[in-house]
Order: C-alpha cells, then sequence, then structure tokens
C-alpha cells in the first residue's frame, strides 16, 4: 500500500424523510443561503417544496440560483459567483446531482477569490484555491459522488474545456442523501449514474501505481456488483427503495477517496477523454463514459492482463483460465450490460461523427496535458477513440 | 437500508516514516501536551524517539503519562485527568493500541468534566459527555479501530466492570498510522489483532437490525479475507509491509463506522460477555473474543442459518446447500482458524475454570442491563458460555 491522507469530514444524512433537516443544517454555517439548483425538476418531484420549507422554518435568507444545465457551464458559474457577492451570502445549499453540486462548489470557491481573479486559472491549476463559503447539499441525482469529495468539473465553453478541480475547502460540510428523491430519475440517467460510478472505481482500480491493492480491490467489487445489481432492479421497479438505496449509497463510497486510499497517483484517462465527448457534444457524462470506457479497456488490456482477468472473473465468473482472454471476455460483458441497461457503447449510438475523431483527439490531448496524463499522446487517444466508433466486441 | 448519519472526520495520515508528522498535527491543536503511553514498549521499538524528536521540533511541552496495561483500568484514567488538570494540558497525544486511546479518550473527556462529577456516570449513561480536550493518535497496535471511532472501553477494577462510552467529542482529530511500527508486534498479539477486528465485523454482520445489507455485507467479507490472508503472512513474516499494511488498514475500516452505516441498531453480544471474561481474568481482549465469538455463533446459527450459511460460502468456499449444515461449517472452519492462528478457542484453554460459569453470567448480564440488550437474559448468557467450555465442535 502507498502512503495516503485519507480525510472525508463530510457529515452524510442518509434515509427517507430527510430531507427536512436542510434548514437546521444551514442555519449552523450561516443565515443567508445561495440555493443553486437546475432546470425545474425540483419543482415537480416535490423537493424543492421541502427544502424551501426547512429553509423557512429555520428563519434562514434565501437567494435562488436556478438554471444549472448538465454539463455545467462557466458563464453561468460566474453569474453565481456575481450574485452571491451582491446578495452577500454567507453559506451555499446545493440541490441536484453532480451538475448542481459542482457549480456550487465552484461558486463557493469563487466568492472567496480575489475579484480580478481568473476563476478558470484554478482549473488550469494556474491558481490555487484559498478559501469557500460553507457547502451543504441535497442530492437528487448520485452518481458524481460530488456530494462527499473535493472535486467538480465545470465546462468552459469557448474553447470546449471541461476541466476540473480539487480542493478540500469546497467539500461539501453536510449532504442529505434521501433515495425517495431518485424514484422520479428517469431510466436513462439511473443508468448512467450506474456507468459514471462504475467507472470511477473501474479508473482506480486499473490505473493505480500500487501493484498490490487487494483491499481496494475487493471494496471496489463490492461495490460493483451491488451498483449493477441495483440498477436492473432499477429499471424493473423505479420506485424498489432498497435498490435506490443501495445504488445512493454505493456510488457516494464509490468516489468518496475510499476505494483508492493508497493506491498512489490515480490516473482518470477515460474520464478525459470522455470529457471531450460532453464539451464538444453536450451528451450525458454516464453516456460518454460508457462508450468511451470499453475502448480504453480494450486498448489497456495486453498491458495488464491479470487485473483485466481478475475483474473477468469477479464480476462476471468468467472461467478462462487464459488472462488475456478471460479479459477480453469481461471487456465484452461489461460493454454488454451498458448496453443492456441503455447507455450507448459506440459514438455511432450518440450520432458522434466518425470523422470527428481528430477533432475530439486534440481536445482529449489539451486536457492530457493540463491532467498530467503523460503516456496519453495524440496517438495513443486517437486509438482509443477508434475502439469506440462501433458495436464491434474485442 | 435504514436511515443513518455518517460522519468520521479523522484525519488518517497512514504510511512508512509518517511518524515525524506527529508535532506538527498536535501543534495546530494545542502547546502543552500530554503524551498518553504503555508499559513502555514503545521506547525499545524506536516509536519514542521519533515522537520526542518530532514533538520537540514543533516546540511543544510534553507532559509524559506512561503506565497504560491493556484492559485499561479507571484508577489509572483518574490519575490522568489530575496530571492533566495539574499542568493545564491544551491537547491530549496516545501513542500506542487501543488500551492507550481508549484512556487517552477517557481524559481527554474527563479534563472538560465538571471537577465533582464521577466520571463512572459516562460509562453507565447516567451523565453525557460535553466535551473533551483535542486527541490526536500514533498506533502501535491495529485491532480496535478506536484510532478513528468515537468510543472507547475502560474497567473499573472495583465490581470488574468492563464497560464504554462513544461521543464524537473523544474522536481523535488526526491519526498517524505508520505499518512498520507493527513489525516488532508478536504473533500472539498480532492474532488477537485479526480475531478483534474479525469481531468487530461479524457483530455488525448478524446482529443488526437491517434485513438486506447486500452492500455492507460484501465490504465486510472483502475486509474479513483481506484481515484473514493477511494475518496467515504476518504470521509467517513478521515484516511483511504489505501485510501488515494490509491488516492496518482492513481494521480500521472494520470498525469506523463503514461497514455498519445503514445497518439500524447494532448489538454486541459476543463483545458484552468478553468484556466479563478480560473483567475478570484481565486475559487479552482478543483471546477472550476467540473463545466467546463461536460459542456465540452456534447459539444463534438457528436463528439466523441463512446468513451464516452466506458467512461459510463467501469466507470458507463452503457448498453445502443446507443452510443450518453450511453454517455450522462456516463456524467449525472460523473456529479452527482462531486456533490455528494461536488464539484460543475455549475457556479450557485461557485456564478459566468451567465452575465459573455463573460468575461470568452475572458479570455479563450486568452489562447487558446497562447496553440494553434485552434479549441476553442470565439463561441465554450462561448458555453461550457454556457453549465456550471445551473445544469441541458445533
Amino acid at each position: 500500500m502507498q502512503n495516503f491522507i485519507f480525510e472525508n469530514p463530510t457529515k452524510i444524512i442518509f434515509g427517507k424523510g430527510t430531507i427536512g433537516r436542510i434548514g437546521s443544517e444551514v442555519k449552523q454555517l450561516g443565515t443567508n443561503v445561495l440555493l443553486v439548483y437546475g432546470q425545474g425538476s425540483i419543482k415537480t418531484n416535490g423537493v424543492y417544496d421541502q427544502v424551501m420549507t426547512s429553509l423557512r422554518e429555520a428563519a434562514v435568507t434565501v437567494v435562488e440560483f436556478p438554471g444549472v444545465k448538465s454539463n455545467p457551464v462557466l458563464s453561468h458559474v460566474l453569474k453565481g459567483i456575481e450574485l452571491a457577492r451582491a446578495e452577500r451570502v454567507d453559506v451555499i445549499a446545493a440541490v441536484g446531482g453532480g451538475s448542481v453540486i459542482d457549480t456550487a462548489k465552484t461558486i463557493a470557491a469563487g466568492v472567496m477569490a480575489d475579484p480580478g481573479d481568473d476563476i478558470w486559472d484554478f482549473f488550469t491549476y494556474k491558481k490555487k484555491i484559498c478559501g469557500a463559503l460553507p457547502l451543504l447539499t441535497v442530492l437528487t441525482i448520485s452518481a458524481s459522488a460530488s456530494e462527499m469529495n473535493a472535486a467538480a468539473v465545470i465546462t468552459k465553453e469557448d474553447g470546449a474545456q471541461k476541466y476540473s478541480i480539487r480542493s478540500p475547502y469546497i467539500q461539501p460540510k453536510t449532504s442529505i442523501l434521501d433515495p425517495t428523491v431518485l424514484f422520479s430519475l428517469s431510466p436513462a440517467y439511473s443508468a448512467y449514474s450506474a456507468v459514471d460510478a462504475i467507472t470511477h472505481m473501474l479508473e482506480g482500480y486499473f490505473n493505480n501505481t500500487e501493484p498490490d491493492g487487494i483491499l481496494q480491490d475487493r471494496l471496489v467489487e463490492g461495490l460493483m456488483k451491488t451498483i449493477m445489481e441495483s440498477t436492473e432492479r432499477i429499471l424493473e421497479d423505479p420506485h424498489d427503495y432498497k435498490a435506490r438505496a443501495n445504488m445512493m449509497w454505493a456510488t457516494t463510497l464509490a468516489f468518496n477517496g475510499l476505494t483508492t486510499a493508497g493506491m498512489g497517483m490515480i490516473a482518470l484517462p477515460a474520464h478525459m477523454i470522455e470529457h471531450s465527448l460532453s464539451a464538444l457534444y453536450d451528451i450525458p457524462h454516464g453516456a460518454g463514459l460508457s462508450i468511451i470506457l470499453p475502448g480504453w479497456m480494450s486498448y489497456a488490456l495486453p498491458k495488464k492482463p491479470v487485473k483485466f482477468a481478475r475483474l473477468a472473473r469477479e464480476i462476471f465468473d468468467v472461467i478462462d483460465s487464459d488472462d488475456i482472454r478471460a479479459g477480453a471476455a469481461g471487456i465484452n460483458r461489461l460493454k454488454q450490460w451498458f448496453s443492456f441497461i441503455g447507455s450507448p457503447v459506440s459514438l455511432d449510438e450518440a450520432d458522434i461523427p466518425a470523422d470527428d475523431i481528430g477533432k475530439i483527439t486534440e481536445n482529449a490531448f489539451a486536457l492530457s496535458r493540463v491532467w498530467g496524463l503523460k503516456d496519453y499522446g495524440r496517438e495513443v487517444i486517437a486509438e482509443i477513440v477508434e475502439n469506440c466508433k462501433g458495436r464491434q466486441t474485442v
């Protein structure tokens, strides 16, 4: 195991009927809250009313900032910072999924930056985050684990750059996870959530610098099985509480630092390339990942056959004793499963023209330089994207 | 999944060569530290020197409080509180295993109590802990997970009561886990550590109020396999860093709230009865648990055959399709494994007379009332202890 620091202070309030606690939790951190949310789905599923009632009962002043879209954009974040400053909010509450939470995180850090600072410098690592307003979340889409980690991803429209920040200052103080909120999540987004969480874990599983991570491997495998089973039950019955609850907690644990602690440096090449798809075509992150991940796996299989074979045997009960063949079978089975739950597994299915491979490669290559993934030059990236063109198996 | 709150803010600094960070970590919380440690093993394995050098470099004033014994006692805690008050310490550092950390936790809370308060009232739940000095730990025995939880266990000699407290105030702020420190841990204590951590998890696995904890079950099974494999490697080579590291992190995760979050109320009947063995005979906690746990399992098997069969199949690859028979086979295999690693599995082996079953039962029954385990009356406890007399299998 590599040396590591593990510190995850977010308080999780989990379960049915917990949204009403948001008011008292906010009240402990401030009196004037910026309420960040999305395109209004929380007004149809009852979450908005529950949150507002609770905040009102706690006598907190609310400044609303709606309109976050999936693949959230910098221009909207900048408006949020401006509003937060003008209204002198002292705490931020995000009610939504990863896009809303990431927008709120960036606003929280942005408000504390010098007014002359270019917020985008945080994303290109030119400037360091030195503080943030306290942030709380009410989670409505389980996938990103942003509710219990220190990262945020934002797209700068100009240049189509989907980049990320990471700082303990933007880690939520409290997150409320009520699985009943997920009952109204569409089958498509329920599937994308599973893809996202599985990809988070598999990037750590395969792309670490620790050769002997048996403890962490088992955590990943246990969570992955749980996510797969839960997703299948959810697609049969969107109101299956147990499945929604297992899914909600498993996706949080999938990317809150638990499965990667001790695994050394983690690279996220599938995320890196997917960011280009989202940035260029505005497709849902999970849908982009189910296209890219199998393509990346096919590229990486010959480099790590033992580990790919392990995944195939543990998750898909593949019995082939040859590691390469077993690994390839596992990749095919994962791809089939992504298809089965309704997430695309080729550029074709997402209506992304094969002619665009050069453009996608160039965009991803720029991010590979920012993230320091020096093994991912243009040729490698192009090879991976090429693997993602059609539905053919490994 | 049951509703739950998960909050575990302890910062873990893990790995080779991390002990030197204790000074700067202490310095962030205070300037006058009470250094709590045990019977002096840290002076022979080099840990004491590393800690003192680091504290000196951080210009922290050190008040030493050594002499904690395993199964730590109230009278010693009271001396620590007196010393901490007299020297006006503002932070506490525990360098040791669970006994040292639990002593330090109780001192931390005791210092902040009213001088007229009876500290034991915290343990009988007559009084609530309302504050504590900040606590840091340098872990030298991995077993209790006290380094990353909010609990402490202390024995009151008068009356032979081994009772516990739990409060977020006594949760360590920072814990330093350097696996190389474990190289000098004896085979016996390495084995007892494994027993303790496994028992922590199995109590949650079997004694919860949530019928469908598949996510948590898998976490337990993954950690348990890792602990068993690591212990076998450690007994072959005490300097196996990978095995010591996996063991150190797995035992922390085994009782830091992770595997029980969402499982409802957790009862600890094996711990309850073991506390009587430790209180009455001063045997190591792990040794007591390897005697009691299989006896409790034999008692509980007919009540939860499906779950016992699951453990047998997942951990020991038992293939019997009959749940009761599979469960019994699993219990036997666990008992054999405890024996194999050198931990006793009968009262006999620990030189505890069979005639004392009445005395043990009476002591455990008193604790069952304090802990509210109303299913554990005198008859049930006596039946379980009876199961622990000899080495016979289920």
